[in-house]
């Protein structure tokens, strides 16, 4: 999505109908297409009669999905590709479909309202008509909040473990992730840094969802819950604090209230590494990151996505001596600020 | 969307996601952002003032137009692309935005039913629970009907002028348009071949739309309606039939009925010229001929689309003496059958 499009008829066109290929997928997620598929190709009727599809457009949506690059078709067989069995597969650990089972759920239907959210500048989601914290509702609904909180660890996997190979770790024994969710980035980074040990900080509901992932991991011994309510309480005493599609909730106070308690919170060197799908400083490449920017317009009261030079400029106001820009992976690219 | 994409996570995320970019084209031509631009470039406030647009993420939603490159922004300004400038302004003959606007009024949210779609068979549209011809409602309401047969021009322009180079027409005399809506088939066709004269065909609605779209392009003198049912009525006898973005609509025996009708009304080595996003043979690469399927079963209670080789198959099989698949622009072919 950062390359340059839209010069034929064409190509301006499917762009505008580029819907039908998101939704395709988000239906395949839905309907656990890539989950029966895991590890063994399935003929025709077999894979549409396991899903309970029609027979009328059953082999166009397995074969858009072939020719969308998601599925195989072997000697009439459909099977999963080597990347839609690891990623999609939902009995695997590797699976990232959270994010779109929570896109299909809510957000292709909230986008839908774009245009008045342009116009009014208020969000469009669940939250449309309540006050207080957008995230108040989803942590009251236990299986709304693990199915969120599993939609996060899908947008952040491939950022989280480029984080933990990409921060000079070495340098550090202790972290916290802010706003850590199931735990992913906490995970990543234990997982590959062997000597370090950390909490995940997130609101007291996150606890036994966080504990069950990091359990799962078998990381309990070198991974702790800390609750805690950003906006009231102090973030933990560490040398690194992450937090990873977190600013971006926020609006431009809150944004700076966090960078600077997490500069309260660090020891004297320490490091703070924000990430998000970071906006290029020319505001005319990351279309990912600026359409992220819109999607807090239409789930938050006052979030937006920001290019590394305002996350710099903010990092400097709150005290830190020095912060720069790395990318990641895909759209996303950390900034790293040292106390 | 013919490559091979979803072998990164963030790819996947990026399909599954990518109803944004999608939606932010289609509510930018919704607002008349194109319009808006055309000829001169804006300042932010400005463009954000004459859009009524909320000032919370009015730069994100133009810079994420101009980083899907829909956009240009010099020195603060924005600016159409020459692209968006000539085909999403919608004071100029060359617009093709009517799709769009159909996709933002109708389809994306008809779109959302897709696995309930998938699961009954059935379309999802305003005829969902109506019975008779799916078109019969549209062509009942004036305004919703030029709406519709505006957006059929948007999507095919660039095919229409293929046409237009592509078929020996120096063999030929006359010409029908079958289900020619706004007829921009056949004004393209005859602007480009000087010797022709041609009819356009459709149901008797759509007469006065055609005739203003003709007489806007001084073509009165060779283009004519001709009022039919292609379901009731034979068609007028000519050289050439074409039926563009038609026989994707109806079933199997629709499609057949119509290519015999069509056999029946050619001169002795006359031709059919049928287009459509047509499937490439091996069901694995045309991406959008494929999801045009499940448009199609989104959009009609037994319409679908096909591959080159099945629709040679059913010319031969209405006896049709050659036929023979010529690929046009983008995601459409059209197949060519001799009498």
């Amino acid at each position: 999505m950062t390359e340059q499009t839209g010069t034929t008829p064409d190509q301006i066109i499917q762009v505008g109908l580029g819907f039908w290929a998101s939704k395709a997928l988000l239906s395949a997620v839905e309907m656990g297409v890539f989950t029966e598929l895991a590890n063994h190709a399935v003929d025709l009727p077999t894979l549409q009669g396991r899903l309970g599809l029609h027979p009328r457009s059953a082999r166009d949506f397995f074969d858009g999905l072939v020719a969308l690059g998601f599925l195989r078709r072997v000697d009439g067989k459909y099977a999963n590709t080597p990347a839609t069995d690891l990623y999609l597969d939902k009995t695997k650990p590797s699976y990232i479909g959270g994010i779109l089972e929570m896109a299909n759920l809510r957000l292709f239907q909230h986008w839908s309202h774009l245009t008045e959210a342009l116009r009014t500048g208020k969000q469009q989601n669940e939250t449309k008509d309540a006050k207080g914290s957008p995230f108040e509702a989803l942590y009251a609904d236990p299986a709304r909040l693990k199915s969120f909180l599993a939609g996060m660890t899908g947008i952040s996997r491939g950022a989280n473990q480029a984080i933990a190979k990409k921060v000079p770790w070495r340098q550090y024994r202790t972290f916290a992730d802010v706003g850590t969710a199931q735990g992913d980035l906490a995970v990543q980074v234990v997982l590959a840094n062997t000597h370090l040990t950390g909490f995940g900080f997130d609101l007291a509901e996150v606890g036994p969802i966080f504990e069950e992932y990091v359990e799962h991991h078998r990381l309990s011994d070198r991974l702790r819950f800390h609750p805690g309510n950003f906006f009231e309480d102090s973030l933990p005493r560490v040398d690194v604090i992450t937090m990873g599609h977190i600013l971006h909730d926020w609006n431009l106070d809150e944004k700076k209230m966090l960078l600077n308690k997490a500069h309260a919170a660090l020891n004297s060197g320490g490091a703070v590494v924000i990430y998000d799908a970071i906006i290029d400083d020319e505001r005319s490449k990351n279309a990912f990151g600026l359409l992220m920017s819109l999607n807090m317009l239409i789930e938050t009261p006052g979030g937006f996505d920001y290019t590394g030079q305002d996350c710099v400029t903010w990092m400097k106001e709150v005290g830190f001596r020095e912060a720069r820009v790395e990318h990641l992976v895909g759209p996303d690219s950390m900034v790293i600020g040292i106390k």
